[in-house]
């Protein structure tokens, strides 16, 4: 499954259209974010790729999850969204 | 429909339990946050609050959207998530 890494940095907007695009293509994406600014920057993505499906007649849900993610040499816990069409809607 | 309002200095822990039990008695709950710090102690409530209600059967998912909230006259973006159990598990 394709996972997207999300920064505090990234673009909520960039990040919802790519979460559209695999989700339309693939069934299902994973959203990575580790920190509160990353965490938030993927949640409001995640909202946005929402109005990004609607018109296609799918809706989205996340599944959140911890993720342990060795980084330099060093375990750090992260947040692992899985999107994925609302169930009975595809 | 419950809603539960997270802070920045909410323990998730806490606020998972809170979620589980009106997730198991209403099917649904609401947890609003604003700014990035309330965003993320509201996500690691809900993805605590997923092992709680586990052992019970049921997983949860969540739909994230925007909500328009006013404090003290002023209107600002917040963060609502509607959490409840994943489809065809109840």
């Amino acid at each position: 499954m394709e996972t997207l890494k999300v920064s505090s940095r990234s673009q909520p907007k960039s990040v919802a259209g790519a979460i559209a695009t695999v989700v339309e293509r693939d069934g299902q994406v994973i959203v990575q974010a580790i920190g509160a600014g990353a965490v938030n920057q993927a949640v409001k993505a995640i909202a946005i790729a929402r109005g990004f499906t609607a018109p296609h007649g799918m809706d989205l849900v996340t599944t959140v999850g911890f993720s342990v993610i060795e980084i330099q040499g060093t375990e750090r816990t992260g947040i692992k969204f899985i999107v994925e069409p609302k169930k009975g809607e595809r």
